[in-house]
C-alpha cells in the first residue's frame, strides 16, 4: 500500500508542480518540511486566500478528478484576481477516502497543468483519509497599497461584470440531468465554463489603480453585488438590459431563464468592480489589454441594497438569492 | 436560518479571534474581502502549514468544539515551531453538516482563548456544509536565514525531544475506553495532553542558530525521526534507557506499553532537534528559557534509518510503526 509519504513523492513533488528554484524565487522552500519558506519580494504585500471544495456540494460526486482539481485552484485563483494580485504559491489539503492510483493520477495532472499554467506552484499542506473534500490555500503578491477591496464603490461609479455570468449556472443544470439536446460544441463550452473557470487575473492586474471596489462572482452576481453594496455602504442599481448574456444560454433558455441564470448563478468566477466614469476609457483599455470583455451593467449611488431596473425604468422584483451554505 | 455571513459575524468576527490593527501590525486586511493582505516586516521570511482534521480520523466523533478548535490551531502552530518561526496568522476552512449554535458558539469560543495566547488572529477562510473536517492553515514569521530544517542533521549531532512523549498516545486509549481507573487529575493530564498540545513556540525560537534539524512529533517518534533521518541522509541511534517517561505512563502501564507509547503514539507534538555536542550547554539554556524539559536520547550518524539500542547496547527490533494515514 503506498503511504502518504509515497503518495506526495508520487504524484506532488512532480515538476510542473513542485516549486522550482529556478522559476519560483521568492519560493525558499518547498514540499517536505514542517513549514514551507517564502521571501516576499520588497514593496510586495501578500495576499491569502482559501477555499474548501466538498465532494456533493461543491462539485458533483464522482466528477472528472483532474477537473475536480483545475476548479478547485481556479475558484482560489479568482480571489487574486479580485484583489488584482498576481499567484505566488498554494497549499493543499486533500482528503479522501482510499488511495485510489488512477483518481490521483489524474488530480495531480490536472492539479500541475494549472499550476504551470499560471506559474503558481505547490509548496505544502497535506493528505489524510477522510471523506472527499480539497482545502487549497493560495497566496499572490500585489504591489503595496494597490490591493482592490470590495469597500471601494463610491456614489457615481459606473458597475462593471466581466465575461458572461450564467455558462456555470446551466453547465451545473446539464451535469445534474436537467438540459438536455445540447450540440458537443455547447456541451464543451458549459463543462469548460463550470470546471476550468478562467480566474480574470490579468484584468484583476490590469484595474489596479483605475477600480474603485472588486470582487470576484462565486455565488450568483446580484448576490455578490449586495456584499460589495454592503462592504461599501451604498446602493447598486444594476441595468437589466445591460447583462451580456451568453449565446449558448439564449440558444437553449427562455428569457426568464436566462436572466435568472445569469444574474443569480454562482461559479463562473467573473469580476464585478466598479469605477468613476472618467476612469471609462481606462476600463476599457485595461479589458483589452486582459483579452477579456467587460460590460457596464448599472450604476452605484447613495443607498443601501441592490436593485435591478427593468426597460421601463422600473424596478424589478428579482430576487437577489444566490447560493447560500446555510439558509 | 444563519446564513454564512451571519454565522462569520456572530462567531468568528469577533474581538480577541479577528486581528486588530493596532495589536497585529502586519495584518493589513483580515476577514471579509476576497484575500486578506500582509506587510511582512524587512528581514523576515514567511513560514506556512496547513493541516485538515478530519472527525474520526484526527478527532474523536462528538468531542467537545472547543477542544477541538485548540486541537486544530496547536497541531498547526507546532510546524511553526518546528521551524523556529512566530506566529503570524491563520486561516480556517470549516465544513460541517448543519450550522448548530451551540457547537459553533464553542468552537469560536476555544479558536479565541487560542489566538489570544498565542497571538495568532484569523484573516480568512471559509465555511461550507459538509462532513465535519477544520482545515487550519497558518502563516509565520522567521528572520531570513534562520528557520530550522529537517534537513540539518549531521553525524556527531546529539538528538534531543523535548517534554515526555506518549501521553497524548495514552489519552486516545482513555477516550477509546481501553485505558480504565484514572484518578481525575490523570484524567485531566491526559485530555489537555490530546486536545491542547503545547506547541513548543518557545524552545523553537529559542533553537535557532543552535540546533542542526528540528522537526515536530505528530505521527510517532520513531517514524518522524525516520523522516528526519531519510531528509538528512544519515542514520539516527536512539538509547531506550534515555526516553522521558511520563509518571502517569509508568502508573497506568506496564514498561512495554510505556516504550510502545512513547516510542510510536502520536499526537504528542513535541520537538525533537539535533545539535552539535558543543552545543550542549546552548541547548540546555534554550530549554530553561522555554521552561521545557529536553532530553539527550541517542546520535546521529553516517547511514540511513533510525535504530533504537536497548539497556546492553545491542538494537531493538522495535516497529517504527507510527500513524500511517493510507498504509
Amino acid at each position: 500500500m503506498l503511504t502518504e509519504f509515497d503518495i506526495i513523492a508520487k504524484y506532488f513533488q512532480q515538476g510542473g508542480l513542485a516549486a522550482d528554484p529556478a522559476l519560483h524565487r521568492g519560493v525558499m522552500l518547498g514540499i517536505g518540511d514542517d513549514c514551507a519558506l517564502l521571501s516576499v519580494p520588497r514593496g510586495k504585500q501578500i495576499a491569502l486566500s482559501m477555499d474548501v471544495l466538498v465532494e456533493g456540494v461543491h462539485f458533483p460526486a464522482g466528477a472528472p478528478a483532474d477537473l475536480v482539481a483545475q476548479r478547485a485552484l481556479a475558484v482560489n485563483l479568482s480571489d487574486l484576481a479580485a484583489m488584482g494580485a498576481e499567484p505566488f504559491c498554494f497549499m493543499l489539503g486533500l482528503t479522501l477516502p482510499q488511495a485510489e492510483e488512477a483518481w490521483l493520477d489524474a488530480f495531480g495532472r490536472g492539479l500541475r497543468a494549472s499550476a504551470l499554467k499560471y506559474k503558481c506552484p505547490l509548496v505544502g499542506g497535506n493528505l489524510a483519509r477522510g471523506p472527499l473534500q480539497i482545502a487549497i490555500q493560495v497566496q499572490g503578491l500585489v504591489p503595496a497599497g494597490t490591493a482592490l477591496l470590495r469597500s471601494k464603490a463610491r456614489p457615481g461609479h459606473d458597475v462593471y461584470v466581466s465575461g458572461e455570468p450564467g455558462r456555470a449556472g446551466l453547465a451545473l443544470e446539464y451535469i445534474q440531468g436537467r438540459c438536455t439536446g445540447l450540440t458537443p460544441e455547447q456541451e464543451a463550452e458549459l463543462m469548460s465554463a463550470y470546471y476550468q473557470p478562467e480566474p480574470r487575473l490579468q484584468l484583476g492586474q490590469a484595474l489596479r489603480g483605475i477600480a474603485g471596489a472588486a470582487q470576484d462572482v462565486s455565488d450568483g452576481l446580484l448576490l455578490d453585488l449586495e456584499r460589495m453594496a454592503v462592504q461599501s455602504k451604498v446602493r447598486i442599481s444594476v441595468d437589466i438590459a445591460s447583462i451580456p448574456l451568453a449565446g449558448v444560454l439564449t440558444r437553449l433558455r427562455t428569457s426568464t431563464d436566462v436572466f435568472r441564470l445569469a444574474l443569480t448563478a454562482g461559479d463562473d468566477y467573473e469580476l464585478i468592480f466598479t469605477a468613476a466614469p472618467s476612469k471609462k476609457r481606462a476600463v476599457l483599455a485595461a479589458a483589452k489589454k486582459a483579452g477579456i470583455r467587460v460590460s457596464c451593467i448599472g450604476k452605484v449611488s447613495k443607498g443601501e441594497g441592490v436593485e435591478v431596473i427593468d426597460l421601463s425604468g422600473r424596478p424589478l422584483a428579482f430576487s437577489r438569492a444566490g447560493y447560500e451554505h446555510f439558509a
